[in-house]
């Protein structure tokens, strides 16, 4: 039985901890942590079983019994709670992303390298049913070798203007799990990145400096081509679709939706909307990611979405960032000269 | 080059005279009759260069460089003018249905014994794309063994309800087509029929003695069911759909429409209704077995719909008119022997 | 917190105690209790917390901490083990059906009467998300008077055919719950039913008497005519689909599918088959009902499948039977007759 | 009643010959010249009525009863013919594109200035009912302010080498249609391209200096973005879609295929393959903007493609190609200078 502490119990920290309390009989969440802890928390925690609460996220650090962490606190957090669990040799898993900053993830990198310690990054779309259909069908040869990879990704409505100034930027923020989803499918490295957009969804979000609505090309090792598009807002709700095309066919997949219900009246034959909420529409695969980092830990596997795997995207979102502003091809080696990598 | 006379200038008519003018080159349309000719037929029958006009089909018949016609006026009279063009050895296209009265279909049964005339009846549906599909499945064995044959075929809204008095009631006028497509699919003879259904689309229907619902189950002396539902109203237009269940597998058709465009919206997902309209829907067919017909006679091969294939649909709407009155069900048999068949 | 007894812990027993440890925070399993004991069932009982573990089914009976007992033994058990229960004051949940004899089902109702026992009928498909989309919809107006229902339901593979010669016959078995499905979306209840079919899958089954195809047609007291077609046997998986045609438009329903992938190549544009397992295809239903069961308790409101549901699908069933084997069309009023009902 | 001459009876120039004399009563081919005039040709002619035929274009331009000519020999031939034409005063349908070399179109533009002759680009998907309905939506305002538009079109296999040798490389023979898509649909004017591809279907292709595989993101100044992706070759046929992403919805259209029939068997959920050859996708595109021409010299009304609509998806297709060499972003506007446009 694994012991497990939650540093962070926001929306996305609960919902692994219940996870992990109903689903997961390997383990159990002996602690969590928040600064915020407030009677309602402790309700809720207690409710699930959880009598251990924190306010500071050492508590848990220091308690040996706990064998791994969940770091589901905010961003700008995440690189410094990864390095003092890592010192205190927890294993780790660490919602998307590591950092805004390379240097800081580069930090987290140099901690784990020749450590026994289990390193997942959240990036929770590599569990989802329908991208791991793609992701299979691609790697099992269904479609020969890939050719075009296209991902559409947008958001249902905006997030509020406060947390846009402190995202990131649309890249760093939402096409960082586009950008983990072309290497996920394609087993290949970006080499170089051309992006656009627009704030055509909120003038709002222009003023604060970001976009709303982006176009990416990048181009892979392999020779493949991937293209994102995303939006910031639909009318129909969220919008997860991806197309990989190969020498053999092309898989493709929809969204999903509450059932397959289809009304048919004079105003035409009309399905059900995706699901609009991105926690509807990942409910299994936060459950699956959970308990994919619970059996690497348990059976000492390595980790579906290791440290790397996080730095990646990082890098694709700056080069992007780069990309929209200087109005040029960057490529990811400019990128990572930039931070001395290799 | 055939010459052709059509009789009856009606609707159909004329869509056949258009389809023969324009695209089958071996056949050139000499003559039409019909009883209601006036300025405005004459103009569109000049104006595809029809340039015998009469108002009695006799000119027609007695024309000698007339090798075929196409019988297109009113069911009551189709009988009797088959019987007089093939007493004048013309080939015949007769609209669906030969006549409702199985010992007029004999006496044009008995007047064919023995002789070359190709006689076509119009069951446009079996030139179908989509129904051609599923036959073409069945019977190339790639469902297998047919087990379960369900036809979906309701009309956008109901004729006029003068139109429902002449019509023979819904199962000689509506279901007669589904009748059809049970033997064109299942290569099998119908053994026994149930049929039950209301007036619940408009009371009008009801009181004229007609239903305007249908639901009808025939037992195949394959050993297959077919069901059949009809409505003479839908919102969302004209449903013509079925499904071929067998041992290997299922073949299903969806309607078709005008194009593929699909909106995402806030109230759903929305695909384009049905095409509306009978003429529209069944374009292409009404073009094809006038060419198949043409096609038989230069060849000198059958007819793909024989003076059979529009006497047994006509049993099977009395059997199923009988069930829904008798409240029990019917076989063919005893609807033939009724008519001293076989 | 709710004290509950599982009695009968085969496949559909497990399912329900595995919903109710991890989902059902209001309510407990304190015993369970199942003819066919062994260490299996021990270990895996303690493993969700269930150490009270018996062979004789009284013990929880006989326990006034429990609450409430699930009856989920086998078919020939549930109306002797509903009413001893019912005698202890128990809330039960029984598996459907309640009997394939009408008679034990009038005992099992006249023990209720009066009574404030919650009882309530495994329906599962009542609570999916799809047929519940259907219901929903119809209920609320969107589709305006019914008048077609449409149910396909198909298995994957028959069932080995010892369990068919015990199974009451495929209307008992298999359409019961397509019975079920009729009455929950046409709020309406059955005035005659014709049933056709034959054993056109496997000739065992027609040895043992009973038949793997059925076509059944039902007409309601409301004016609908339901059409239900069934087979054990298809290739492509479980096959679970509805139409509901009204006079406002249609809502229909395809299958579940593990992913919306869609593969294209040279062999067409093709998509993921029908979930094949029933208890994948309703694994979110058996948790809604058992939720729903719970929560009746719990609330003191009505269940949603109360003990009428349970028998009306049997008088269904047992016209069918009537039907088929006297090919004539069979009211319910003579079924209920000859049970002495109402 | 409209005399037309047609240059060039090549597979295009026969498609239109045939669509005129079948269903444009309006329009009669008086003529035909084509330098490999032979035997076959002039019985096909024949057959459609069409008995003037020569080698040398110039015959028909001298014809003064000829109003119109369809110019649908080599494309290398098409400028001169076409000023000619202009210069005989005879109306002009010139199939796509008028030249590869700016300089050549922009004669023809000036020729055309002042001039009251009806001068139509032979962009046929503007005459689609997919491309249509997507088109209607969009200017109807049903998906609001267009944000993203996104357009696959995809070859189902490569043309021979020889071709791809003379096709002035795959932005100006295959994509250009996609970059009057861009336009025809956004109602916007391009003001940057990022092009980027590959030769991974063919290296025969790469070898002969152009690729078979190309992405594509245009800015438009109305703040959309386009994205269009290519490739020569597919395994499942003729791929040919559009999304339009706006601020009130998304119209999406999918391929056409022969017929709506789907096939569920043990190898998954088979539909039937795009429309395979381009000649059968845009039968009645082919038809319609003949049509439309022959409308518009009839009605004096403005050609729904004319000269301009000719020249931008040639200026898009230069800027694509320097775009691909030069890895960078290239304007319209430095394209446009280059020739001294504006």
């Amino acid at each position: 039985m694994l012991n497990i502490g939650i540093i962070g119990v926001g929306r996305i920290g609960r919902v692994h901890a219940e996870s992990i309390s109903r689903l997961v009989p390997e383990a159990k969440i002996k602690a969590i942590a928040d600064p915020l802890i407030n009677d309602d928390i402790k309700k809720w925690a207690n409710s699930i079983g959880i009598f251990e609460i924190y306010d500071d996220y050492n508590k848990i650090l220091m308690d040996k019994s706990i064998d791994a962490v969940l770091i589901c606190s905010s961003t700008d957090t995440h690189s410094q709670i990864s390095l003092d669990a890592i010192a205190k040799k927890k294993h780790v898993f660490c919602e998307k992303p590591i950092d805004h900053d390379v240097n800081k993830i580069n930090k987290v990198i140099d901690a784990l390298r020749d450590s026994k310690i289990k390193y997942q990054v959240g990036f929770n779309r590599r569990f989802d049913h329908n991208f791991q259909a793609v992701e299979d069908a691609t790697r099992n040869g269904l479609i020969g070798a890939l050719n075009i990879l296209k991902i559409t990704s947008r958001d249902p409505a905006p997030p509020p203007i406060s947390y846009i100034k402190v995202s990131g930027g649309i890249f760093l923020d939402m096409t960082i799990h586009d950008f983990d989803m072309v290497r996920f499918i394609s087993k290949a490295e970006p080499v170089a990145v051309f992006a656009t957009g627009a704030a055509n969804v909120s003038s709002e979000i222009g003023m604060a400096g970001d976009i709303d609505t982006a176009a990416v090309i990048i181009t892979l090792d392999n020779g493949c081509t991937a293209i994102i598009d995303n939006c910031r807002q639909t009318t129909y709700g969220y919008d997860q679709r991806i197309e990989a095309f190969g020498s053999l066919g092309q898989i493709s997949i929809s969204n999903d939706t509450n059932s397959t219900a289809v009304i048919s009246n004079s105003n035409g034959i009309i399905g059900e909307k995706p699901k609009y909420f991105f926690l509807d529409r990942y409910t299994e695969a936060y459950i699956s990611e959970i308990k994919a980092f619970i059996t690497s830990i348990v059976n000492d596997t390595p980790v579906l979405v290791n440290v790397l795997d996080g730095l990646k995207p990082v890098l694709m979102g700056i080069a992007a960032q780069t990309s929209l502003i200087e109005k040029r091809i960057v490529t990811i080696k400019e990128i990572e000269n930039k931070y001395y990598l290799r």
